[in-house]
């Protein structure tokens, strides 16, 4: 456990703003003696959030003004030339000049990975940074789905490092030692799918450092067969977004199914504890805190819709991120894999 | 209603292939009089098959003896160069020649595609054909999703001529005017996306045959928000089946969580009824029967793991597509719009 930890927030970010991060960052410091805040945002509303939860002069939230803020409607270039003193720049600047060892945002995802990269930089080695998540599945264990909007094209050295990426940070999170890594693909043969994908499958299964399995398709990431699934952000932002929709559907077929009857509306209240348990467990909420990886520096990613609840989720991920030093990790293998592409390509190729 | 109706079946193909195809022919001729089948595949395993449901000499069942079978290992030209004998060839063949009026298989998707575009052809001024299926809302309608797998990549006009031809579809099936058409992108602002979504966007927005109501997320999918749904098939292919993966995810939870306790065991067991009513509304096979539009020829999809029902539905699928002259309908709206980009561009661009 790190003895001291401090974190930026971007207050302002998202579709409730200082509403949800508030109370989240209030939470967060409560149940961290170890960690400080500081709020970037408008040190008006920030204020008078926290005079609200008595908390205006705790010792560990520390309030930096910013006069701007980067909205979802906000071109992503635009932000990172024009919005130097937005709370999701200042948050990042802070990172950057050490007084924070991670920053949290739920603002404009394009906007934040742009402004992340130009502020942080890419690790060595790396062409570009991801976002990764954890997803549930049948098993006990998530599966770390990457990239998942960041990046709407991705060449085929783009998804193998993805790939790497996302072994590192399973590896970390759930202690394993190899995790199996797989490709999203439209079928799981290996003559599916476009040029690219199988391109990034054979740079994945030469390479020593990772357990590639093969492919997956859409129905296999939730079974628990892979660890890590690999794919570019557009595809993956698809993904993730109609499990949200579909989770609701469900939900709302299975209420006005239960509403349908009287005797079957007193089921339903019976059974609210366990609707209520397995809504949480395939409820994005819980595992938010996407994060970017490959950068030089922690960033985590809330939900933009992201109740206080998830927010305070991904605060405690950017403080697991820091503890665990997931970017120097990267580098390490980013490292190895460096050093045995110039061994001669027969020890390279095992 | 027709008086006659001849559909040629592919009995080989998905996982099942005739355990499957076979009591799926047999219970569509005897809910349906006015529909014969023609049976593609290995007579002997077909006419043994028959044989077992007392339907072997039944009047309008034909079995047609292929030799051959393309597997869903079977890379799609050499399915198309080499597999002429194969129970998917001869059944689209037969449509073709128009002794049958539609085919309906389970078999690998790329050479189905590949075949059917290759025998039967493309409506005129129809760049690709597309995979379009319903899936289910909140709402009572369902909505037409596409391209569903069958083109990897897609041009800007591509996308374009799959609204135009998915809004024919919904327009039939859905018994609207006017459908409401969207693409589908990682955010729903006009600044998301790449360029090729944009392009197609822009060429939506100004078709006046199209009603385009602009970007949907993966999560505005299931809301009823649109009619129909475009993509390209990577995403649309990856978009169901993870709603596929996440259904069956939420039910693995849901079962797991009554099972914790006796007295949720009981309750479990009165919901029965419901549990398997809301499956129902949200499990594939019930939507099951993807059909192939912008050919010159009707052509039904079932999917590869389908139970003997779910063929069933394709089968009747097949015939209600048949009955509203899909196809012809296609063709006209592309007549349409080709009359109208003839005109002066202002009067185009209304």
């Amino acid at each position: 456990m790190l003895t001291h930890l401090t974190i930026a927030l971007d207050m302002m970010g998202g579709d409730y703003g200082p509403r949800s991060s508030i109370p989240a960052a209030v939470k967060a410091v409560n149940q961290n003696p170890h960690l400080s805040l500081i709020l970037c945002g408008n040190h008006q509303v920030i204020s008078e959030g926290l005079e609200k939860l008595d908390s205006l002069h705790h010792p560990r939230l520390k309030i930096k003004h910013c006069n701007e803020v980067v909205t979802n409607s906000c071109e992503p270039a635009q932000a990172l030339r024009r919005k130097k003193d937005a709370s999701m720049r200042i948050a990042l600047d802070l990172v950057k000049s050490g007084e924070a060892q991670a920053c949290v945002s739920s603002g404009n995802t394009g906007a934040l990975f742009l402004i992340a990269t130009h502020v942080l930089k890419v690790l060595p080695g790396v062409k570009r940074p991801a976002l990764i998540s954890a997803v549930p599945t049948e098993t006990k264990d998530p599966v770390y789905l990457l990239d998942l909007g960041a990046n709407v094209y991705c060449e085929p050295q783009t998804l193998f490092q993805f790939g790497v990426m996302g072994s590192v940070v399973a590896s970390q999170r759930l202690g394993i030692e190899r995790p199996r890594v797989s490709l999203l693909n439209i079928g799981s043969e290996d003559i599916k799918g476009h040029e690219g994908i199988k391109q990034a499958a054979e740079l994945m299964r030469k390479c020593n450092q990772l357990n590639y399995i093969g492919y997956s398709e859409g129905s296999d990431i939730f079974t628990g067969k892979a660890h890590v699934i690999v794919c570019d952000g557009f595809v993956g932002n698809v993904a993730l977004k109609t499990c949200e929709g579909i989770a609701k559907l469900i939900m709302h077929k299975f209420t006005k199914a239960l509403k349908k009857h009287v005797f079957y509306k007193a089921l339903a209240f019976l059974l609210r504890p366990v609707i209520k348990k397995m809504y949480k467990r395939v409820n994005p909420d819980q595992y938010n805190g996407a994060s970017l990886v490959g950068l030089r520096g922690i960033v985590v990613k809330s939900h933009g819709n992201a109740s206080n609840k998830a927010f305070l989720a991904a605060i405690e991920e950017a403080a697991r991120e820091v503890e665990r030093q997931i970017p120097e990790k990267i580098q390490a293998v980013f490292e190895q894999i460096n050093a045995a592409a110039v061994l001669p390509s027969s020890s390279k190729i095992e």
